[in-house]
Order: C-alpha cells, then sequence, then structure tokens
C-alpha cells in the first residue's frame, strides 16, 4: 500500500478527508500540527483517538508555536475573542491564522518527501465555511503548481482536496457512510470539555447535521 | 519606513539581501529559524551580532525542530556524513533539507501579514549553489503566485531575491561594497568553532573571496 500524509487536525473535515483516503486504498500518515490554538490539547486527542480507530501507527505531530508567537487571531490570542456571532462572508473572521494553511502544506509535504508519499491529503472546504483565504481551491492550485517545480528531480507530490467544493452537510452524510469516527472529532474553536455550539466551527457543524437529519454524535453545552 | 521581512540565516548571502533591503529603504524586520541542524547554535548567533550590527529590534526566532524529526538531511541527522567532495550538479546533495524553503518561506509570510510588510526578502542563490530545488528561481515565481491567491483581500505580499542570478562572488562584491558585516556571518555546514574549510558550503564561500581577490574575514582551520 502506498502512504499519504493526511493533515488531521481531529476536526469532522479532516476525519471524512481520512476516511477517503482509506477509500481510495493508501496507507495513513496521520500528521497533526500545534500552533498554540486555544483547543491544542483536546485536538490533539481527537487526533490520536481517530488514529486509534484506524490503527496508524504512522503519526507526526509538530508544534509551530511561532504561530501563536506570531499572533493575530483569536484562536491563538486569548485576549481577542471568537466570534460568535454567526459566519459572514464579508470578512475574514477573527479565527483566521495568517497563512496557516501554507505552513501546514509545507511540513505535511517535507514529511511526504521523505516517507516517499505522493498525496497530502486535507480537508479543506471552500464554500460552505469560514471564508479563509488559505481554504480555497485556487490556493491549493497554486501549491500544486509550487509542488511541481520545488521537488527533486523524480519526486512528486499533490495536495488532494476531496472536499473543497462540497457542502458541510454532504461532509457529515459522506462521512456516515464512510463510517468515519465522528464520534471521536472534535470541532469547537473555543471549550476542550463539551462542545460551545455557538462559535463558527460549532454552528457549521450544528447545521450540516440538521441538514440531513442526523443528530451529531458529540455532546453540546 | 516600510518593514520587510527578512530570512536572516546568518549565512552571507542572506547577510547581503539584509543590507540590500537597507539600501532601498526598508526597516528590517529579521526572521531565523532554527530547525535542528547541525551549527543552529552558531547560526543563531551569527543571526543576532548582524542583528545588533543593523541595530534591529523586531527579531523572530521560529523553532521547527520537526524537520529535525523527519530527517533524511544531512544537515539534521548526524549519522549522515556532509558531503565534503565538491559541489556535484548532477544530484541534491545530502545537505538537502526537504522542502526547507517553503517551510520558511510560510512562515515569514504569516509574520509579514501580521506586522504590515508587502516584502521578505530570501538570499537564494540558483546557479552558484549547491542545486537545491526549491532555491530556484522558478519556485519563487510559484511561491509568489499562491501569494497573489492566499492572503485576506487588501493584502499584498511578495517575496524578493535579489541574489537569485548572481555568482557567489559577485554577493561577496556586493557584500562589501554595501558594507554588509560579512565578518559577522557564518556559513559552515558543520563546525561551530572554526569554519572547516572544506563542507560545500564553505568551498564556494571561499572560492567567492578567491574570485575577487578578496579574503574572506572569518576564520577557517
Amino acid at each position: 500500500m502506498k502512504p499519504a500524509v493526511i493533515l488531521l487536525s481531529g476536526g469532522m473535515d479532516s476525519c471524512v478527508a481520512a476516511a477517503l483516503a482509506v477509500q481510495a486504498g493508501y496507507e495513513l500518515a496521520l500528521l497533526h500540527i500545534n500552533y498554540g490554538q486555544r483547543t491544542q490539547n483536546r485536538e490533539l486527542s481527537a487526533f490520536n483517538d481517530i488514529a486509534g480507530y484506524y490503527g496508524v501507527k504512522n503519526r507526526l505531530i509538530a508544534d509551530i508555536a511561532y504561530l501563536k508567537e506570531i499572533g493575530c487571531s483569536s484562536l491563538t490570542d486569548h485576549s481577542i475573542s471568537v466570534r460568535d456571532g454567526g459566519v459572514n462572508k464579508e470578512s475574514v473572521p477573527s479565527t483566521y491564522v495568517p497563512f496557516r494553511n501554507g505552513n501546514m502544506l509545507s511540513i505535511a509535504v517535507s514529511w511526504a518527501e521523505v516517507i516517499g508519499s505522493g498525496k497530502v491529503y486535507i480537508g479543506a472546504v471552500e464554500g460552505d465555511s469560514s471564508g479563509y483565504p488559505d481554504c480555497t481551491k485556487v490556493f491549493y492550485e497554486k501549491f500544486n503548481a509550487l509542488l511541481s517545480v520545488g521537488l527533486p528531480a523524480g519526486k512528486t507530490i499533490s495536495v488532494e482536496t476531496p472536499l473543497i467544493d462540497m457542502k458541510k452537510s454532504e461532509i457529515a452524510r459522506l462521512g456516515i457512510e464512510l463510517k468515519a469516527p465522528l464520534m471521536l472529532t472534535w470541532s469547537c474553536y473555543q471549550s476542550e470539555s463539551i462542545a460551545c455550539g455557538v462559535c463558527d466551527s460549532c454552528r457549521l457543524r450544528l447545521k450540516a447535521f440538521c441538514d440531513i437529519n442526523e443528530t451529531d454524535p458529540i455532546r453540546y453545552i
């Protein structure tokens, strides 16, 4: 089996991306990144739970605390409030972490090069999401163009974004169909015990399950 | 004065890149990255010396130890020998660190976004260098294409590679002309006390000074 590097935050989307890589016949190499976000410990726990569910030993946990030091995001700076007023497409939300996905993809590519993987999966969603500039289809197209010139001769790696055009409800439906362990995932931006239900991430997730008449298997306040 | 983020390893090339940013009228914001390389402490010391020379307080030191964990480079894995047989353009040298410059540029962009800088300087050299795939002109063109779509609306950041087409001897000449503190720089891949004079990096540097009939101001064994 060929390995694929999966950027696995511990959230629903990356969990479904992992399930799709399994379905496509890849051996999972799971990458988790701590960047000083509010729910860092809870996300790492979700990552390890999901890795355990799939029986994956090949795990890498990368610490990039510099993103917290750089700051300017409510996810890494506790003096900025995580907006709980609903998703507003007109501006970049406070939870945006500057160029985070550029950093994360670069780590994934470094690892993929070394373990001989030709694929990096990321569960990015463009339309039905929070409006981050590094979650768009064109961003990943340009990143793949960078990879087409930036690797040693003979190496080919491409980033796969299987969820990029999907609605959140379609992702939840797909996760259920693929028997992805959604009960082990964590999406809340601000709580580490019971999901708050009001941050953007909780709202999007709850609406997704509601839209398909299913019950989200995790607990909310 | 507008700030420019300079990727300052502590070597000769990045020092000259910093000198060019000063000449272009930018306020320096100096970024250094520890990635578990052999001469990490010595390079950090050179970084701080150069920052002191230019009177720069705005410094960021980012630790990305995961590159050492990922390994596969003689710079981060002490069980692999740093080649000392001269530069060979036919293969990627053992000192290549997988996708290092993708990682470093991403950190620089995250910081540039937050401090309101529109420029990232990197002292990459294509022709007269070790043959790394992430040091080519086309790599930086594609990275800039990524930035053109991956930032929040209204933000513009571009990577500047003022040395990319230069010969190493031209860089040394330029550094002397710009009064860049070359005596404070560190290039050796394997020693932290006195430069070895035989690794690829030392050889390229010594040849550069020799070509212009100047004496390298640092000591060699």
